[in-house]
């Protein structure tokens, strides 16, 4: 009895890097694969068919310095990260070949997943597959999470969310707008300003990379201050809201991308603000809250339906590209939220 | 019918400071006063007997250039701020002579309070009265609230505590040991340290001004990191803070003395470890409490009289010391809550 055997494309770190990652620092290979799990094991073995580049994944390709709440990646390991697959042969009870799943997988054609209990199988397959790694998935969860629980938000407040365009930030902007709230939104491009404006309703957005004092920028948007900020960005951006928000203020600590390609990070100078404005801000991180997915993904996927909620993805076709893909996200080259497309179905 | 008269001696602004404030900031002077409220007015006159010194009256002494949540004193005029006193004529119904109150009043010997609802009368005198501009007024129900209510307090968890001797971090400290939590102090002298141990009954107490490396100092307190950071100074404390803290803590922003005197503030770098350890921060300022004051004080009475809570008191005698005695609260001279004591009842 013959199993199929293939060369499998994948994707490992060259070595721990320093600074701005460039598409060098990832490898493209293959190794042999057997298309079958190991007899005796409860493994799956998944076709991956798209996979997920965030932010968060800048953090893992550094020499791990401090312990954090992920791990770094291993150099000359294939890097992993969130997809979507499906099940090629398992040797689980709870899956069997042909089931579309989502979760963390390796950045290659085809991944054994050990421990597959961490894989979700996928309910809904009358939207885009792609969206279980966008609105429908990890960035989806934060977003929803970090505005609508970490936020404490009320109609009629003032919302400002930096990197708006991105996976997370325009979902942010919709939750907001559903909420009855006035959004703004800035991002880096033209492009994407209007994206934000005509695609996502917000209701006003601008190009922080046109703006040379930013706390200028905010008090033409919001002259009576923000409520909520969900912050992505961190840095000078986040030392001009400081300046700009309103008594009893949230700010929502999604991501800091400006920051993570600093060896010296930005500093920070108005935190005063904190007390005198009565300020909660509050850092988060969407593993603490998976037990919300459930009742995020019913209301998520009626919304989609009914054309309450969009989204917007940048799709790299090819492992091949996945590289650039990855590295284009830390100079804002992606328009929404960034995917690489491995296989079809 | 004459009315007695007196000179009133006073502490005006002599102009608005920038960087440290010094004395020469300070003028003592004084006016002629008659000892009775004007005919037909409300109003109550007050013959002061305790002065507070606090930390945020150096906003005040600024030249406003932003809103905030305190107006700035007025160059030429009597500064102001909490006080202990005595009713010697009073036109509103609610006060009589003879009452003891405490609350915003005049830096001088005599107070004419023209809307006298802003005082509170003494209720309990089986206790020093200078404890209602200290443990019984706002710094107590600063210190509870930003324990009790704001940090979140658990049994067992590790507290740590910045100008942990003066008039708010003391009662922080016993309020954490109240709870069942380890609790670290810092002061900036041998003598405060002492104080924070044998007095105030902390696990742990180190002089700041001896560490060159803070990240250390912590890291040797708080080898598993710190769960509740009861924030008094903020700048390179607070980046160092943030490198110890552990997931899901706490920071109670109460105030940054570090920072009051500096015209371009300090910055902090590490800031990224509030969403790595999901970190929430909270500003917050007594006068949004008040409501919490009458279960406060029976508490705290109640403690007082048990011996539970004790309060350490640095008392400047007369008002010609007042000047030195609040100049001296950014240098850390004051040991314990600075108080001046201008009358005998």
């Amino acid at each position: 009895m013959s199993t199929e055997k293939v060369k499998n494309k994948r994707i490992t770190l060259k070595d721990y890097v320093t600074g701005y990652p460039k598409e060098e620092d990832l490898l493209l290979g293959s190794s042999d694969l057997e298309l079958k799990v190991p007899t005796g094991s409860n493994a799956v073995l998944l076709k991956n068919l798209y996979l997920s580049c965030d932010p968060y994944m800048r953090a893992k390709m550094s020499k791990p310095l401090v312990k954090s709440y992920t791990d770094a990646f291993t150099p000359g390991s294939v890097i992993t990260g969130y997809g979507v697959g499906k099940v090629v042969d398992s040797g689980h009870p709870n899956f069997q070949a042909g089931d579309l799943v989502w979760g963390i997988t390796g950045w290659e054609e085809y991944t054994l997943i050990k421990a597959p209990e961490i894989l979700v199988k996928i309910k809904y397959t009358d939207v885009p597959l792609s969206y279980y790694i966008g609105i429908l998935g990890m960035p989806g969860l934060t977003a929803y999470v970090g505005f609508n629980v970490i936020s404490s938000p009320k109609k009629g407040e003032t919302v400002y969310v930096s990197a708006a365009s991105g996976a997370v930030g325009q979902l942010v902007g919709q939750f907001a707008k559903l909420m009855g709230c006035y959004v703004v939104g800035s991002a880096g491009s033209q492009e994407k300003v209007d994206l934000l404006k005509s695609k996502f309703g917000f209701d006003e957005a601008f190009n922080y990379k046109e703006e040379h004092d930013l706390n200028a920028a905010l008090k033409r948007y919001f002259p009576d201050g923000i409520d909520i900020y969900f912050e992505n960005v961190g840095g000078p951006m986040l030392d001009a809201v400081l300046l700009n928000m309103r008594n009893h203020g949230r700010i929502a600590v999604c991501g800091m991308i400006s920051q993570y390609n600093l060896t010296e990070k930005d500093s920070v100078h108005n935190l005063f603000c904190i007390i005198s404005k009565r300020i909660r801000m509050e850092g988060f991180i969407e593993p603490d809250h998976k037990h919300l997915y459930p009742q995020f993904l019913e209301l998520v996927i009626q919304y989609i339906r009914e054309g309450k909620l969009v989204y917007v993805e940048d799709i790299a076709e090819g492992i091949e590209n996945a590289p650039a893909a990855l590295i284009g996200l830390f100079s804002g080259r992606n328009v929404g939220k960034q995917v690489v497309s491995i296989a079809r179905e």
